[in-house]
């Protein structure tokens, strides 16, 4: 490790102040990133709130053209709109960039990587020098599919997904926690960030919708599970529900096989995939939950059944801290392959 | 109604203080029930809780054999166990008996009821002397599968539930309120009721599990659907999560049909459809959820769109307060028919 820092690495954090930003950067510093320099950046109203980094406080600075001046790699998790503008500037300026937002996931010239599932798409790095992580509820059906594709074929795939609040970023959260508050307080509620009140309730929404029904999370879910499946026309179902929590999403999946396979047979393929954990012992009353999750570097998964809607199908839950597992982690994996290159250069 | 009056029905209603029985009694009052005398009744420990009846407060009494001298029709909402005890009873008393418990859905010899989806069923009430009422979930799905069904056929359904506290009765509700409070005042946190904290999470797990996997709910939810529906082989693939809300469920249903049918048609088909109220304009943010749902006399469906799973098929998205509407308003509906059949003797 000491050579490689040697080498200088000089990699920044965009959006570091934020719900996937800090947790990035709690993983940077407790995975040892090869980093000589690391620059925490933030937009103007968050600049001046420390960040921790291991047993230090980091400073934020502004995210500004000067910042990203001799710098290797950006990591990006300040939203579409922050990414869209910045993404393509950190590139001109020489460095590859890491985004965790929505911004790129479906542009044919970037690739869209899950490091457990896909790094070799990082090969095809090319000319955009970008790389897409997927969302969380994507990246967590894609772990899953992954092995029981390969061992079966899917034919059909429908996904119900339970998120969080924190898919709303740490508005979001803070939303659901005030509104709670003043439910038990007997003082009005008001809702902001989501379109009506989220504490006790559940919205089927989830982002806007477009001229067909479908939210832009449920959109997401199909496009970048396919994406990352290498399965472009995927038949897939999918629906996706806002619920009253703060850090961890559920997805129900249920299958159609090409062939029938046994839920042993599923069990064993997915104890055995990386990124995954299997917690499966109903009458043990052990399933991925969503506390259960918060705070795992892997996506859990259960309750492996067959599926009563087509035969041989298999139906599983899964539980995945959003903004850890499957914002920020997959961005360090991901930032920790592309540093060994540059650092081999 | 005076007329009526004067026939003097008897009725009483068992599991009064619980979650359904006083939205039960609540719609008994506001819907001028033709009884010329309702008894209020309970275990042990709720013997003397006050119960709202219109403007009036009624005593609660024991549930015991006495109890049930000289009665014509008996509510029953106090659970299986109870109703599995007491049901026979009342009937061998002379009753006929409204069930809104699991104990008797399944049973071929008891007819299960919708009263705005198959009400013809109540004329084979045959030796048993008994009406089932479906749980909530399965009661929703009927109702808007019922209509698509008719006009395009099933062929498969996909469903997935958001279950509410108040499915596991007024100490579910009590121990998700608890639960938030501990939390927010920093209190350790003790799940009884559910197995794992439910407040801020979601449990993939709606009562005790069989040897393949799937939640007593869940199965339910698929025997009940296709018994109302008059479908016994029809596929249905089902999750079921308890969520952290007091008293609505959410229901997903993806839908294989036997003939392409667009969404517009559709929501015309489910907007004349009996019991339930077409809530389906995204833009403007209106879209079936829980808190909307809540007091409602109808089922709410919404977000009807094409489902990716299949090609002409559908998905819907609907909310029901399953106390209200789900339990008690349907027995109530039931009870109704029955009275004017017992009436006019």
């Amino acid at each position: 490790m000491a050579r490689m820092q040697a080498r200088r690495l000089r990699a920044a954090v965009a959006g570091a102040t934020g719900a996937v930003g800090r947790e990035l950067v709690g993983l940077l510093a407790a995975r040892d990133f090869p980093a000589a320099e690391l620059r925490l950046l933030a937009s103007e109203r968050s600049v001046g709130e420390p960040v921790q980094f291991g047993d230090r406080e980091l400073p934020v600075e502004r995210l500004e053209t000067s910042a990203l001046e001799d710098l290797d790699l950006l990591l990006l998790c300040a939203g579409a709109e922050v990414s869209r503008r910045w993404a393509p500037r950190a590139v001109a300026a020489g460095a590859v960039v890491v985004d965790t937002s929505a911004a790129f996931r479906l542009d044919p010239e970037v690739p869209l990587v899950v490091a457990e599932l896909n790094p070799g798409a990082l090969a095809a790095l090319g000319p955009r020098h970008m790389v897409a992580c997927p969302d969380g509820a994507s990246l967590a059906a894609a772990l899953a599919l992954g092995p029981l594709s390969r061992a079966a074929g899917l034919r059909r795939v429908w996904a119900f997904a339970c998120l969080s609040a924190s898919q709303a970023g740490r508005a979001g959260a803070a939303e659901l926690e005030q509104q709670t508050r003043d439910l038990f307080n007997f003082r009005p509620v008001r809702a902001e960030r989501f379109p009506h009140q989220l504490a006790f309730n559940c919205l089927p929404r989830c982002g806007p919708f477009d001229a067909d029904g479908s939210t832009a999370l449920e959109r997401g879910l199909v496009e970048e599970t396919r994406r990352l499946l290498g399965l472009p026309r995927l038949p897939m179902g999918v629906t996706a529900v806002q619920v009253p929590v703060f850090s961890a999403h559920g997805l129900a999946l249920h299958l159609e096989l090409g062939r029938a396979l046994p839920p042993d047979e599923a069990r064993a393929l997915l104890a055995d995939a990386p990124g995954l954990r299997l917690v499966d012992d109903p009458a043990g009353e052990a399933y991925p939950h969503g506390l259960e999750a918060v705070g795992q570097d892997e996506v859990l998964v259960g309750r492996v059944r067959r599926d009563g809607g087509s035969e041989g199908g298999l139906a599983l839950w899964l539980a995945v801290d959003n903004a850890r597992r499957g914002g920020a982690l997959n961005a360090v994996q991901v930032a920790e392959r592309l540093a060994s290159v540059l650092l081999s250069r």
